[in-house]
Parts: C-alpha cells; sequence; structure tokens
C-alpha cells in the first residue's frame, strides 16, 4: 500500500462525478486552508482548453485557495459553451466552500470536443467539499488519472533552521494516449511562505527542466498544466531568493517536479524504457535542449531504442538535422559508459556489443558531447515500440 | 516489364562492385554527351556525408558530365579518408571518361561509418563507363536502391514549338529504413537547353513542393541530393524563363519531382498509407508548410491513420502546438470531403463514421482550412503502424 502523503495547509477529495464512463472517480479537489501563493505554467498550445483559458485568468492575482479538476473529459474544443462551464465549475466550487470565484483554478483532462456534462459536475462539487481531508492527496492523484497506469506522487520533506517543511506534487500524463485523451497535469504543494515574484521564477525554471524535458511522443496537448501553491503553513518564516534556504526549497522542488515527469516518460504510451539523453558541450543551453529534442523524437532513434539496437547512426543524424551548428568531427556518442562515437567516428563493433547489454536496462543514459561549449541539457524520452502502435492505432467507434 | 526510359543526351549504366552484400547492382553512372548545365539541392543535415562535401563543391561550376552513385555504403561519419574516397571516385571516373574531375559528381548512399570499398569502385568504373546505353536509366534506378521495394523513375514527354521534350527522373528513399541506410536521392534529366540561374531557381521551387514536402518519419539524412541535368540535346532553343514555354518546363519538372516524392512516401518503411496533408487560409505559404508538417510528423496522426481512426482531435492539437499563430475558432477539418471540425467544433459523430470509410483507401487527402490568409501547403506523409517498429527495431548484429 502506497504511503499517504500530506502538506500542511492543504485538504483534498477524491469523488464521483459520473463524468467516467467506467464510474471511477473523476473529480479531485485541492484547498488550501486560506489563499495561497500560486505560479502556474500553462500549454503552448495555441489550441487552448476553455479550463486553460479560466486558469490563465484567475492565476494573475497570485493566489488560489482551490483547484478543481475533472478527468474524463477536457472541455477542449468546446467554443464559448466550454468557458462558461469552466466559469460555471469554479463559481459552484467557490459557493460551496463560501471563497471567491477568483480563488478557484479549473483543470479538465479527457475527451476532447465533448461538451462537459456540467450539471453532473456542478452536483457532485458538495459532496467533493464535504470529503476534504488532509490525507486525501493520493485519492486526488487517482482521481485526475485518464489512460495513466498508475497514480503518480512524490514528496520531499526537509528542515529549514530546524523546522519540519514539504514540497509534494501529484500528476498526471504524459502522452496523449487514448483516443482523444490529452494532457499533462501536475500540481505541486509546499508549506513554505514564499514571495510570488521569486517562486514564479524558481517555478519556471523547475517545469523546463522537468515537464519541459520530457518526449513520449512529441506532441503537447491543449489542456497542459503545472501549477505550485505555498501554503505557508510550516511557520517557517517568508524564504528569500539567493539565500542557502532558498536553494533547499528549490532542490526539493526541482525533485519533485523531475520524479513526477519521469514517472509520466515511465508510464508514455506503451513505453518498456526510460532513455535519458544528455547533451554538454553544447554553444548554449538553448541548443543543447534543442539538440537534445531532436534526438528525443525521432521515430528512427526511439524504435532503435525499443529493439537495444545501438544504432548511433540515427542519433548522429538528429543531432545533425536539429538544426543547431556544431563541428561533426568533435562529438562524442556514448550510451551508459560505452562510447560509440569519438571525435566524430565510429569505435570498433566490439563497443556496440557492449552498448546493447546496456541497452537490456530498464533505463540508461545516451550522452552526447559536441565539446563546442558549455551548454547542456537532459530530456528524458521512450522507446517506440509495437505496443504504442497498438495503443493509439485503435479505431474508437 | 516496365517501360524503358530515355533522354536524349545521356546514357547511363549499372554494375556490380561487391560493396553490396548480397552481391546485386550497387554502382549507378550517368554520363552526358557533353558537359550539361546543373543544379542541385543538397541536405541540410549538419553532418554531411564526404559526397555531400564533394557534390557541393563540383557543383559550384554550374556544369556536370557525369555522376557517379554507389549504393551500399554511404560514406558518412568516415572523417578525412571518407573525402578522399569520394574524390578518388571522382577521379577514376574522369580518367575513364577522359574528361575533368571537375565535371564529375559523387553520390553515396547505404551504411554509415564504414570506410568506403574505394579499390572496388574505382577498379569497376571502367566496366561501368563501357556499359553505358541510353536505355539504361532503368537499371540505374535499381542499381541506386538500399532498401527500397520498387525502383522509382518517372518521365514527362511534351512539345515546345512542335519539338519533342523530355523530363524524366529516378530516385531511392525515403526513411532511414534499415540500420544505417539513410539518404534521398533523386536525379533529373532533360533534354531542353535552360539557363543557368532560372533553372537552378525552378530546380529549388519544384524540390520544395516535393522532396521537401514529404515526411516519412521526419528524419534528414546525411546523404541526401537531388540533381537536375539539362543536356540541350532536343534541338529547342534555349528556353527563356517568365515565357509560356518555360510553364510547359516548369509544369512537367514539378510533376516528375512531386511523382518521385510520392513514390517515396508510398515506399516508407512500412507504409499501408499515402495521406495528403493540405493546409489552406494560412498566413503565408511558410506558415502552412510549418503546420502541414506539425500533422504529419506526429505519430499520434500517422497512427491514428493505420488505424483509419477519424481522429480529428489529434490533427487539431498537432495544427496547435506547430508554433503558428491562429484562431482555432475558425478552422475546419476535412478528411476527404468529410467535415469533421466547422469553424473550430466538432461535427455530429455520423460524420466520423463517413470519414472512417474516406481512411480505407490506401491514400486520401486531410484538408485544414485556418480562414486567415491565403498561404497554402501540402505535404504528403505516410502512416505508423505495426511494420515501421518491425523494420526499425531489429538489432543488426
Amino acid at each position: 500500500m502506497m504511503k499517504k502523503f500530506s502538506v500542511p495547509g492543504f485538504r483534498f477529495s477524491a469523488s464521483r462525478a459520473g463524468i467516467k464512463q467506467n464510474h471511477q472517480s473523476d473529480l479531485a479537489l485541492i484547498v488550501a486552508d486560506r489563499p495561497a501563493k500560486a505560479a502556474a505554467v500553462f500549454t503552448t498550445n495555441r489550441l487552448k482548453a476553455a479550463p486553460v483559458l479560466q486558469g490563465q485568468k484567475v492565476i494573475r492575482g497570485g493566489r488560489l485557495q482551490a483547484v478543481v479538476v475533472n478527468s474524463g473529459n477536457a472541455n477542449a474544443a468546446t467554443g464559448p459553451r466550454g468557458l462558461r462551464d469552466a466559469l460555471a465549475t469554479a463559481k459552484a466550487a467557490a459557493q460551496s466552500l463560501g471563497i471567491s470565484q477568483n480563488l478557484v483554478l479549473v483543470s479538465s483532462t479527457g475527451k476532447i470536443g465533448v461538451p462537459l456534462p456540467i450539471a453532473k459536475l456542478t452536483q457532485t462539487i458538495p459532496q467533493a467539499v464535504a470529503a476534504l481531508s488532509v490525507s486525501g492527496m493520493n485519492d486526488a492523484a487517482k482521481a485526475i488519472m485518464t489512460t495513466d497506469a498508475f497514480p503518480k506522487i512524490h514528496a520531499v520533506k526537509g528542515k529549514i533552521g530546524g523546522r519540519a517543511f514539504t514540497v509534494a506534487g501529484f500528476a498526471k500524463g504524459a502522452g496523449m494516449i487514448e483516443p482523444h485523451m490529452a494532457t499533462m497535469l501536475a500540481y505541486i504543494l509546499t508549506d513554505l511562505d514564499l514571495p510570488a515574484a521569486a517562486m514564479r521564477k524558481s517555478f519556471k525554471s523547475a517545469v523546463e527542466h522537468s515537464f519541459n524535458s520530457i518526449s513520449v511522443d512529441g506532441d503537447t496537448s491543449t489542456n497542459d498544466t503545472a501549477l505550485l501553491l505555498a501554503s505557508g503553513a510550516s511557520g517557517i518564516p517568508p524564504l528569500q531568493p539567493g539565500t542557502t534556504a532558498w536553494k533547499v526549497f528549490e532542490k526539493a522542488l526541482n525533485e519533485v517536479c523531475q520524479r513526477l515527469a519521469w514517472m509520466m516518460v515511465q508510464d508514455g504510451e506503451g513505453a518498456t524504457k526510460v532513455v535519458e539523453i544528455h547533451v554538454t558541450g553544447a554553444k548554449s543551453a538553448a541548443s543543447a535542449k534543442k539538440i537534445a529534442y531532436a534526438v528525443a523524437r525521432s521515430s528512427l532513434v526511439k524504435t532503435s531504442f525499443f529493439g537495444e539496437d545501438p544504432n548511433w547512426g540515427r542519433v548522429f543524424a538528429a543531432v545533425g538535422y536539429s538544426g543547431e551548428t556544431f563541428d561533426p568531427s568533435s562529438v562524442d556518442i556514448f550510451y551508459g559508459p560505452v562510447a560509440l562515437v569519438k571525435n566524430g567516428l565510429p569505435r570498433p563493433v566490439s563497443q556496440e556489443r557492449k552498448a546493447h547489454k546496456i541497452m537490456k536496462n530498464k533505463s540508461f543514459p545516451v550522452m552526447i558531447d559536441l565539446k563546442q561549449g558549455r551548454g547542456q541539457a537532459q530530456v528524458w524520452t521512450s522507446d517506440l515500440g509495437y505496443a504504442y502502435v497498438k495503443i493509439n492505432a485503435e479505431y474508437r467507434t
């Protein structure tokens, strides 16, 4: 049985609104005892679902007290009605909780292009409020799942000035796995007291190096949302950026985000392996990331991971077409500790046999050193096998 | 039996140099009776194979008389030795033909990272020269194949001022199909007399709308080369750009390039369908192409084509993450003549059933109308099924 997680200052619940056809829980609630500092990162997809538009509006206030998440329906490509439904959801939660509607953020995940069954949702909200509990995070993590094979939760506990604090999060996704099932959602909660601007900056960086550093299929959903709430309930005085305490917080935040992102890749559609593409020696961090993504997104590279084939030629070619400039005759490529390319030239075939053994692991790194500068980036990707095709090619009706 | 193609002013041959392990023909020669006007487009991959570097140098003269193509070995990631081998190949052909080395372009396709067996190649060149024949194009098309399931040839014959002319081409690829097997190669030949600058411009445009408008797996190889040679042997006076005769030539050139590109998609690794992604109403042609490629490259879209699932949500989401700006509430999406999305909203489910029937065809169009401007683009893509995984995931040793 999974350990019960909790974060001082927050309560959670999971309910059945009847949106999912399998009658599993499909409504998660996160409520802070009082308005919490809030920072969010939303999808860059031009086609933004109604709840994302609602969320982008309320986050401007910098404070939130409640988050309502429904699964089973993404409320995306639903036009003006979709936006009305997102607002009605926030309103129902605000009324039940006796708080301002501007303190409620709404998320949705599930089918695209189907109107939200709004009556089911609003009718269930009062009982969702009644069910709130400090130990409800695990159930909430299950309620936001769509085709996820397992709930994704991670927590870090630490001490600052001798006093305990927590950074914990839960997430769903990634991969637009089943027909019209989209979306990566991540909710990170802490009982620290954080100044709004610095918190936003740290969260943006943490998201960049975690949820924005994974590639299951390269597709960005209409509903992607990552949210950080800080309750301040730890009693630790407000942290200041640049201090050692702030670094302790950032380390915990990064660990939670990276661990959740890793679990998303692990749970990617039919994935059997998680591979870390690590690019070093690039001209800049941005250049390194672009190169890492070109490799991580290549279907040819991903099928070679599935086949446990140390096909460095595909990796090298992907580096080449990334659009970034580099000197091919400086490139080294390693699979785990095994060098397959040194200074642009292949190593003996015996090295490939060693690399083949490394690739039998459930997880291994591929390191690409360009020797052009100090830029580096890590991107996690999955392999592409028969299960991916099976899951994604099925006709729905 | 396939019709024998020929183009006045050119001779061809196919030989066995023993580079391919299956002892099939692996050396193709194209020789013009006298230096021909030449235009070429090479891979944009930063990792350029040695023959591409050689080709980029000799094409500067604007005239070529011979093309040597070997299959079985790409002479890529082979360092300084690779470049020496490419030059040695050109030199051997020049000596056998009694022409300048600067009139010889070399292409290679096959395994990456293995030195070219240069002795085998140079020893075979004299007999390849001896075998040159006006009717040898079909055999040459076979000799450049690596994992291609069929040779790709197309010819257009027409008349200008009552006199016959020919534009014909042969190609191999696309798709980096087998281990380390890369490269799209295309050789287009005409007996028209064309001014060099205008010919380059027309060829660049034709390549843009054909070989650069296909996506099998999104990967760009280290060796991609498209070449146009004009012998002038038709006896038709030099064509001038802007004239009706020039339009007749361009139409023929575009047809040959597009037909060859289509065959490459059809022959893509394990492809069962060719789908035309047609974007209209974009803000510019470049914007339309970027959107079309985002859709054409999405593994989720491609698996839905394989499954004959009219999953417009994946198409819409790909349009959204293309990075281009548009108004989601204006978007129409058609599969063949069947509208699945109108003004950003889904049509009734009965439409999906109709679209499912359209998708049973070996080839069908997906049309996306953004209603933002007059930009349009077409990109051809394949589906992604079990055969893709099977072909690409196998371990080589």
